[in-house]
C-alpha cells in the first residue's frame, strides 16, 4: 500500500543566478552567485527539489552523498547526518571563532556546517518528494501549520547602478549609496511587495553614515521595526555607541560585532537586543552564547542547521530559553524561499519578520515566482513545497555554469570589490 | 488526489487496567489504575489510537479537547497544545517546586502540564491515523528511523504478593522485599524479556536496604547497567552518601531527591550522573536545571512533554547542552508503548535503555502484545503505530471503569498503602 518512497536518481544542476551589485562588508556581490539545485526522483517517478549554496567545496560534498542516496527512502531524512557524515569527507576545518568566510557572510566554515548546508538541500528535496507523493503540503509533514502567512522584511543593501566594467544583468534599481537612496529603495520595496519592516545590511561605509540612513528609514516609516546588519564590522565600543544612539528606534541590531565574545561584552552594556546569524549558526555554539546572554534573537537559515527539521529543533531551544527567533537569509531561489515559508509556517515561535534576499533575484528555477502581498507569503497548501522547477530556466542558468571558466564557482565578494577597487580592504569600525 | 485526513470523530475510552502491587515512595499501586484511550477516526474511517493518564482531573480536559477537534486534520498537530489552552479551562495549579501528586510520581502538576498530557494521546493518535491513511509508520512521519530496535531497561519493583484483601487480579510473582528477592525478580525479567539492564525503584526502605539490593543485582548481573530512583525520597546528603556508597555501580542514580535545588547540590558533590523525570518535566524547567548542572540525563515522556514532536525537541535541547536522554514510563498499556518505541527511534541521543512498566501490565487493549527480545522491541514498519485496538478487551476494561464507584478513578498510591496500613507515611531519609 502507499507509493513507492525509494529514492530512485539524485540529479545535481550547478548554476550561476543573476546578481545585483549589492555591498556588504565583505566586499559586492558578484554578478552572478553560484548555487545547486538538487533533485531527488522516487521510484514512481515523483520528484523533488531542494537549493542550498553552490560554491564548489559545496559540490564536492554533494556528490558523494548523491551517490550514497541511492536505495534509501525520501521519508528518511533523519539518517541524512549521519551519512553525510560518513560519505562526504572533511573539507579542512576553519574553527576561529571570528572566521568568516569571503563570500558568503556565513559565519566560521566548518566541515560539519558546510555538510549541514549540502544536507538541507537532500532534505528539502526529499520532504518535497514526499509531500508530492502523499498528496501533502511540506509544513503537513511538520506537524501542520500555525499560521497561514509569513511576514518577510524588506531587504535593504546599498548598492551601485551596476557591476563594475557592465558585467551582470542590468537593472533598473539605481545606486543607493547615502540615505535618500535607502528610503527611496525602502519606497519601492513597499510600493512593489508591501513589507512593513526594514533591514539595512550595513558595515559598508563607517556607522555614522549608516545611523542615518536608519534614521531616515524611521523619519519615513515611522513606527516601523527597523534593522541594522553591519556582519560584525564593529568593534565592542563603536556597536556599544550605535546601540545608544540607535535606541528605541531598532527592533535588533544584528552582528554589530563579529565574535560571541564581543556579542556579550555589547550585550552587557545595552539593553538593545542582539541578533545573529554569525556567531550562532550551528547547535554547538549555542550553550556558551546563550550562557553568556551573548544574543536575544537567533536568526536560523535551515541551510546552516541542516533543514527544515533542525529548524524547528532551533526554535525549540530558543523558545526553552526565551531567546528570540526570526529567520536569515543569503542570496536564494524560490525553491529556498518555499522551504523557508513551510519551516516558518510550523514554528509557534516565529518572533520577527523573516529575512529574505528573494526580491534581488530576478532569475529563477520555478515556473512561478513567490509574490509577496504586503510584504507577506501565503503559506502554500499544495503537496510538497507547492513548487515546480522549470527545466528551461534550470538548463539556462546551469548553462551559465558550465561556460564560467571558473571565476564565479566560488563566491568572493572581497575579489569582486577589487575588480573595481584594487586597494579595498574591509572596513573596520 | 491523497486521503481526507479531516477528522470526523473522536472516542475517549476511560479504562481501569489491572496494576500488581508495586510498592513507591508514595505507598502502592492500586489494584487498577486509570488510563484513558482516545480514538480519533478521519472522515475517511481511518481510525488511530492515543493512550494517556486517566485520571478524572485528564478526562475532563480531554472532553472538550476532543469536542474542538471535529473538522481539524490528523496532520495538523502542532496546533493541538494552543487549541487545547483555548478550550480546555486551567485545572488548579500546584506551583511548588517540590509538589508530587499523590499517585503518579509526576513532578509538580501544573495545568499546562495536564493539558500536555491529555495533547499526548491526541497527538499520538492523529499521528497514527495519519500514518495509516498514508501507509506509513509513525516513524516515518517523524523523519524515519535511526535504529531498528529499542533498548528497554528490567523495572523492578518491591512489590507484595498481592493486593491487600486479596483485591485486584492475582500472579505469580510472589513478594520481593529484599535484595534475594529484587535478584529473582531481576532473573526472571532476564529470562521473559531479555533485559540487560536493571533499574530498581527505590524510596521504600531506607537506604541501606536499597543500597544493598543494588550491590545484589551487580553481583547477579556483573557489568550490566544498574539504576536506583527513589523518587526524591532522600535528604540530599542522604542522596551524597549512596552516591558515594554506590560510585562506579550505578549507571546513573534517579531523582535522589526533590527538587533541582537540591540535585543541584547533589550534582555539585559527586561524579554520579543524575537523572530525573520529576525536577525537568516541561521546557520552562530545563533553563534552571541545566544552568545549575542539577541534571545529566533528562528521563523524557511523550505524555510529559506533550506528544512524539514535543519529544524530539526535547531530545534536541539535551544534545545541543551536552546533557543525556532515556525515557520514563509510568504504568501504561500497548499503546503508549509503541508510540515510545517510535519516537525513541528517531532521536540520534538516545543515551540510555527506556524504562517501561509494560512488563508488569497483564492486561492490553490491543490485539497482539508488544514481546521483547534481548530486552529490546524491533521498531515497527506497519502502518502508524503498528498496533491494532482490540475492541472487546477496550470494552471489558472500560466497563470496569464505568462499574467503578469512584475510589479507583483516581490513582491515590498513598490511599491504596492506608488500606493496608492505616499509619503509613512516606517514608523520608
Amino acid at each position: 500500500m502507499g507509493p513507492d518512497l525509494t529514492i530512485a536518481e539524485v540529479r545535481l544542476t550547478p548554476v550561476l543566478v543573476a546578481d545585483p551589485p549589492l555591498l556588504n562588508t565583505q566586499g559586492v556581490h558578484q554578478p552572478y552567485t553560484p548555487r545547486l539545485i538538487v533533485e531527488i526522483v522516487t521510484a514512481d517517478g515523483v520528484s523533488g527539489v531542494g537549493e542550498t549554496y553552490g560554491d564548489t567545496a559545496y559540490l564536492a560534498l554533494a556528490r558523494p552523498l548523491a551517490e550514497a542516496l541511492a536505495g534509501s527512502r525520501v521519508c528518511d531524512v533523519n539518517a541524512l547526518p549521519a551519512l553525510a557524515a560518513r560519505v562526504c569527507g572533511d573539507p579542512p576545518e576553519v574553527t576561529s571563532a571570528d572566521a568568516v568566510d569571503a563570500g558568503g557572510l556565513r559565519g566560521a566554515q566548518t566541515a560539519g556546517k558546510l555538510r549541514l548546508s549540502v544536507v538541507s538541500a537532500f532534505e528539502v528535496a526529499c520532504l518535497d518528494a514526499l509531500g508530492k507523493a502523499l498528496g501533502l503540503p511540506v509544513h503537513a509533514l511538520l506537524g501542520g501549520r500555525v499560521r497561514d502567512e509569513v511576514d518577510y522584511s524588506a531587504y535593504l543593501f546599498y548598492r551601485w547602478t551596476g557591476h563594475p566594467g557592465g558585467a551582470g544583468e542590468p537593472d533598473d534599481w539605481g545606486a543607493a549609496l547615502d540615505p535618500a537612496g535607502i528610503v527611496a529603495q525602502a519606497r519601492r520595496f513597499v510600493r512593489e511587495h508591501g513589507f512593513t519592516s526594514f533591514k539595512l545590511k550595513g558595515g559598508v561605509f563607517p556607522p555614522d553614515q549608516e545611523v542615518a540612513a536608519i534614521r531616515a528609514l524611521a523619519d519615513a516609516f515611522p513606527g516601523r521595526p527597523l534593522r541594522l546588519d553591519p556582519n560584525g564590522a564593529w568593534s565592542v565600543e563603536t556597536s556599544l555607541k550605535v546601540a545608544g544612539e540607535l535606541d528605541g528606534v531598532l527592533e535588533y541590531l544584528e552582528d554589530p560585532t563579529g565574535s560571541t565574545a564581543g556579542m556579550a561584552e555589547v550585550a552587557a552594556g545595552t539593553d538593545m537586543p542582539l541578533a545573529t546569524n554569525m556567531c550562532v549558526t550551528r547547535f554547538a555554539e549555542i550553550p556558551e552564547a546563550f550562557r553568556r546572554g551573548a544574543v536575544q534573537v537567533v536568526l536560523s537559515d535551515h541551510h546552516y542547521w541542516g533543514g527544515l527539521l533542525a529548524t524547528r529543533e532551533l526554535a525549540a531551544v530558543c523558545r526553552t530559553f526565551g531567546v528570540g527567533l526570526s529567520m536569515h537569509s543569503n542570496t536564494h531561489l524560490g525553491i529556498s524561499l518555499a522551504a523557508m515559508t513551510h519551516v516558518a509556517a510550523v514554528v509557534p515561535n516565529l518572533d520577527h519578520a523573516c529575512d529574505s534576499h528573494y526580491p534581488w533575484q530576478t532569475e529563477d528555477v520555478i515556473t512561478e515566482r513567490h509574490v509577496f502581498e504586503d510584504g507577506r507569503l501565503a503559506v502554500s497548501d499544495l503537496p510538497g513545497l507547492g513548487v515546480e522547477l522549470d527545466r528551461d530556466r534550470l538548463a539556462r542558468l546551469h548553462r551559465r555554469w558550465l561556460d564560467d571558466d571558473g571565476s564565479l564557482r566560488d563566491r568572493d565578494d572581497a575579489a569582486a570589490m577589487r575588480a573595481a577597487e584594487p586597494d579595498w580592504s574591509p572596513g573596520r569600525w
